[in-house]
C-alpha cells in the first residue's frame, strides 16, 4: 500500500435536504451567492426554493443559467464575467453535471485568472477558491463531491479534465427528492455514468480499501435500483437508493481516479455533443473486456455484488465475465444499448479522438496499459 | 431517511505516511506547532522521526508529554497554559486516544476559553480552532477522523464525552508502520474499542447507508485480523487492516455516534483509570444481548461479515445471536474475556455510574430505550 489520501466535502443528504442550502452557503462564508443552474431546474421550481432558502439564511444571490449539456469553454468565461461583476463571494450549483462544473471552473478563474487550458491535468490551481455548494439534482455526476471540473474545449472539440483538491466543494447537499423531475431518458443515462464511475475507480491504479468499499456500494445499489428508477420517476425508494449510489460513485473516483473509459468519452462528448452518460453506456462494456485481463479477481468481486440480480442468461464461465455481461444487459434493459455509430461518430474521426485519448489524466489509472492502437480498436468495436 | 451530515477529515495513509507530518501541518497553516504525545512514543522513536519531519518543513515545534492513560482535565488545563506559554499557532498529536483527545481539548480551549465542563455534549464550541494533524499509534480510538474528545472529569471520576464538528482535525495521517511498537495487550484492547466503535456505531440510531458501510467494513477487518495482530506484532499485512478497520470504525461512529457501551464505559474509565478497551471487552457482549431485540437485522449482518471466522461452536439458533457469541469468542481468544469486577469494580459504585451513565450523550442514540434500571442490570451482568 503506497501513500494515498481521501477527501471528501461535508456532505449532507436526504429527503430535503435542499432546505439546508442557505444555512449551508452562509456558514462556509457567502454574503452574495452566485446560483448557477440552467432552464430545467428553474422550470421544475427546484431553483425558486432554492432561493427561498438563501433568501430566509439572509442572502443575496445571482442567477447564472446561461448553459448547455455538455458545459463550454466560452460559457465559462461569460460565467467568470458575470461573477466578478455582481460582486458574489461564494457559488452555489443546482442541477446536474454541468451547473456544478461550471460554477467549479468559474470559481477557479475568478480566483486565479487565466485560461481554462491552463488548468488542464491534476494540481494546477495555486489559489484558494471561494466557497462552493453544490446541490445535485441527477444521480450520475459526482461533481458534487469530487476534485474534477470537465469543460469543453470548443476549439479543440475536446473534453478537458481538470482535477485539484481544490475543486472539492465546502459542502455537498443530496436530496434525493430532486429526481423525481428527471426525465427517464436521463435518468437512465446518469445511472450508467456513476456505474461507470464506479466501475472505474474499482479497478483504477489508485484505488485503496477506502475508495472500494464506496465503489462496489455504489455497483450494488445501482444493479438494484437503476432499473426501478428509470421505470417509475416517482419511486421514492429507488431515487433515494440511486442518490447514494451516485454519492458514493462520485467518493470513489474522486480519490481513485478513473480510467480509459473517461478518457475515451470525453473526446466523444467534446466532439459530438453526446449526453455523457449514453457515450458510456456504449463504451463501458468494451472497456471491461479490454481491463479483463488485469481485473479478473475485482470483476468477480463486481460479480458478486449483482448477483442477486443476475439471471440464467447473464452466467458465463467465470464471474469476471459475468459482471461484463450483467453490465451489458442493464444497458439494454434500460435502452442504453447502442453503437457509437447510433450517437453519431463518424468512422474517420476515431484515429484522430484516439490520439486525444492519449492526452486524458483518465487514462493514466486504468488499470491496463493502453496505446493508441488499443483504444482505436476499442472505439471500433464500440461503433 | 432523515437529513443527515457526513464528515471526515482530509486522510493520508500507507505505510510510511507520517513523512508527511510537515508538509500536512504547513499547509494547514502552522508557523510553530505544539506535539502532543507520550512518553511511550518517545521512547520507540517515533516523536524524534515526527520532528525531523516538523523541522524539515521548515516548523518550529514545542513538546507536551505529560498526560496519562485516560486523559485528566487538570493535564489538559496544563496544556493550555503550556499552548499559549509557547506561542505555537497548531496542533500535532503523534500517539493513541489520549494525545489526540488532549490536543483537541487544548486547541477547543485556548481559543474558546472556559473550563472542560462547559463544552460537555453535543455542538457547544463557537470559536474556530487552530489546525490540527492527528497520527494515530493505536489502532483503535479512531480520535483522529472524529468530532469526539474524551477527558476525565477527575472531580466527578468520569469521562465527559465533548462532541462537535470543529473537533475533527484538519488532517489525520495513518501509518500502520506505528502499530509495530504496540505491546500485544494494548493491540488488544484497542482493536477490541474499535470494534465497539463499528458495532455500536452500525446499530445507533443516527446510522445512514454512508456510516454502515464503514461499520461493516470495520467489522469484517476486525474478525479478519486482530487475532493475528496480537498475536504477531510484526505482521505487517495485520497492522495494515487493523490500521484501515480503526480508521473505517472511526469515519463510522464520528457520523453515527455510538451506544449504551460507550454511556457506560465512560462511567468506568473514570473511576478506575481502568484501559478503555478493555472496559469495552466486558461490556460489550452484554450491551449486544440487550439491544438484540431491536437489532435482529443489523446483527444478522453482523454475523454475516464475520462468518469466515466463525466455527462450530459459534452457530447459535439464528445468526443475529451468533454475532453475539462471536464477539464473546473474540474477545476471550485475545484474553480479554474479563468481569467488571476482575477490573476491579465495586459494586456499591453501581448505582451512581447508572446514574451518570444517563447523562452521557452516547446514550442517546442507543437503539434501544435504556432507563437507569436497565443499565444497572447490565453493569450486574457484566459483574
Ligand atoms: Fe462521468
Ligand atoms: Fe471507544
Amino acid at each position: 500500500m503506497s501513500i494515498r489520501k481521501f477527501v471528501t466535502p461535508e456532505i449532507i443528504f436526504g429527503q430535503g435536504a435542499l432546505s439546508q442550502i442557505g444555512d449551508s452557503a452562509a456558514r462556509s462564508g457567502a454574503s452574495k451567492v452566485f446560483v448557477v443552474t440552467d432552464q430545467g431546474l428553474i422550470e421544475a421550481g427546484w431553483v425558486d426554493k432554492a432561493l427561498h432558502y438563501l433568501r430566509t439564511a439572509g442572502l443575496e444571490y445571482e442567477i447564472f443559467s446561461s448553459i448547455t449539456s455538455n458545459p463550454k469553454d466560452f460559457e465559462v468565461a461569460e460565467g467568470v464575467t458575470h461573477y466578478l461583476r455582481s460582486r458574489c463571494d461564494a457559488l452555489v450549483a443546482v442541477g446536474g453535471g454541468s451547473p456544478a462544473d461550471t460554477a467549479k471552473a468559474i470559481a477557479m478563474l475568478a480566483t486565479n485568472g487565466g485560461e481554462l487550458q491552463d488548468y488542464e491535468g491534476v494540481n494546477r490551481i495555486r489559489h484558494p477558491l471561494p466557497p462552493m455548494v453544490i446541490v445535485p439534482s441527477t444521480a450520475g455526476t459526482g461533481s458534487e463531491v469530487s476534485q474534477f471540473a470537465i469543460i469543453v474545449d470548443h476549439q479543440r472539440r475536446l473534453k478537458m479534465s481538470i482535477i485539484s483538491k481544490s475543486l472539492i466543494p465546502d459542502i455537498a447537499i443530496i436530496d434525493p427528492d430532486l429526481l423525481n423531475t428527471k426525465p427517464p431518458r436521463l435518468a437512465a443515462a446518469t445511472g450508467i455514468d456513476a456505474l461507470s464511475h464506479a466501475i472505474e475507480s474499482y479497478v483504477s491504479l489508485a484505488a485503496t480499501p477506502l475508495t472500494d468499499i464506496h465503489a462496489l456500494n455504489a455497483i450494488r445499489l445501482i444493479f438494484g435500483n437503476l432499473k426501478r428508477s428509470v421505470f417509475d420517476r416517482h419511486d421514492a425508494e429507488a431515487n433515494n437508493n440511486m442518490a447514494m449510489a451516485s454519492l458514493n460513485a462520485g467518493i470513489a473516483f474522486s480519490n481513485a481516479i478513473l480510467g480509459a473509459g473517461h478518457a475515451m468519452t470525453h473526446q466523444i462528448d467534446g466532439l459530438l455533443d453526446t449526453h455523457h452518460g449514453e457515450t458510456n453506456a456504449t463504451l463501458l462494456p468494451h472497456v471491461m473486456q479490454f481491463n479483463l485481463p488485469e481485473c479478473r479477481q475485482k470483476f468477480t468481486q463486481i460479480a458478486r455484488q449483482i448477483e442477486a440480480s443476475a439471471t440464467d442468461q447473464d452466467r458465463c464461465e467465470d464471474l469476471s465475465e459475468q459482471a461484463i455481461e450483467a453490465v451489458r444487459r442493464l444497458t439494454r434493459d434500460i435502452g442504453l444499448h447502442k453503437s457509437l455509430a447510433d450517437v453519431g461518430l463518424k468512422k474517420e474521426s476515431i484515429k484522430t479522438l484516439s490520439q486525444n485519448a492519449l492526452n486524458d489524466a483518465c487514462l493514466v489509472t486504468n488499470p491496463r496499459n493502453a496505446t493508441a492502437e488499443d483504444i482505436e480498436q476499442l472505439f471500433l468495436k464500440a461503433f
